[in-house]
């Protein structure tokens, strides 16, 4: 990577503003990239980058990306790239007294590094084991499992977590105090992910009982 | 931009995975990007990309992004630069009989372009009063406005959405007819945001009553 202005490759993922909201400890990066449902990889190609939305499945110290789109630029390029995988939960809208302090509360990981398709089928099962488990725990047993066709036509990249940091806002808005006494309304409006009932497919035989892990989910909520 | 293999400047958003789920009907890309509550950005400095969440707002057929981080590289490299600007909003797992098959309902919006700082302080005054009337209805008026200084210390990035294109993905599995027989429970799990009760900043004067706009936030939901 040639040298950037303020972009030297120890730092790179050194949060810069709002300092405080920032975290490279690992087990606030795991719990955010699990709890999230789906992230955002970013690659560049000819200087243009792309942000494509997929699943990710975060396994020991590394990330596991579903790679449709990424993979295939990946492939075209024929070379391993760089990547940037970005995941952010939503947790509120901060609204302060002034416009400039209006904010919102969220937790996000940013993961720099060099993603490389996984191509031994074994490890691929393994990833994609993960990926599937990750956002309904108990579906792999449960569903058809892939043929050796269908693990072909999946991609899936690896990524290290090495170069990975949090950012995390909480709370209330943060005021000047000079704007406290203003007779404005401040506060947040929390914001999280909720799960509605299940809907069955329409081709679905009606003996077929909901099973009690997809049940919960549609109970529940993500956060 | 250097030629690519497969990428040519006109096609670039053409959506080539699951072409039936792409778009670039405007009216559909703009009501996914008003409806998203927030973006992620990705730009590529000396070829590694970076994505960063923040929010947006859309005006006619312009975006508007808060800059901080983005807008930081941006004056750090001297340039209007190329970015990817990407929302995503999930609408639920689709859970299929087949491993292969499971995916996620969702609607997203890709915009590629170049972004540039607005300088002139009355199009950033248009263009924050968007992005705040985007988070909350009716915030504008009622917050205190910004001074000259906090203006000045705000970044907004405005992008042409002449390069955009929509990627839909709705309704039941699509497993594959001889797996229609199998005992395997299939369906969806809907999912969308919700917003919960406003919680007051603790320093807020009891006398100051929740507005209007923002209890409605908190009695409903985004989608």
């Amino acid at each position: 990577m040639p040298s950037e202005p303020g972009l030297d490759q120890r730092s790179r993922v050194t949060v810069r503003r709002h300092p405080e909201r920032g975290s490279r400890d690992q087990e606030i990066i795991h719990r955010i990239l699990d709890e999230a449902l789906f992230c955002h990889v970013g690659f560049a190609v000819g200087g243009q980058p792309f942000v494509i939305p997929t699943i990710h499945a975060r396994s020991e110290d590394r990330l596991y990306v579903h790679g449709s789109t990424a993979s295939r630029m990946l492939r075209a390029l024929g070379a391993r790239i760089p990547v940037c995988v970005t995941v952010t939960i939503l947790d509120g809208l901060v609204l302060a007294r002034s416009v400039f302090n209006h904010s919102m509360n969220y937790r996000s990981v940013v993961v720099l590094g060099t993603a490389h398709p996984v191509e031994d089928a074994e490890q691929k099962r393994v990833a994609l084991r993960a990926i599937v488990e990750h956002v309904m725990p108990g579906r792999w047993a449960q569903a058809r499992q892939p043929t050796a066709k269908e693990m072909k036509a999946t991609s899936v990249l690896s990524l290290s977590l090495e170069e990975a940091s949090a950012k995390i806002r909480v709370g209330a808005p943060k005021d000047d105090p000079e704007d406290l006494a203003l007779p404005v309304w401040a506060g947040e409006v929390p914001v999280r992910m909720q799960y509605l009932a299940p809907r069955p497919d329409p081709a679905l035989a009606p003996e077929i009982a909901l099973p009690a892990n997809v049940a919960r989910a549609g109970r529940g909520s993500s956060s």
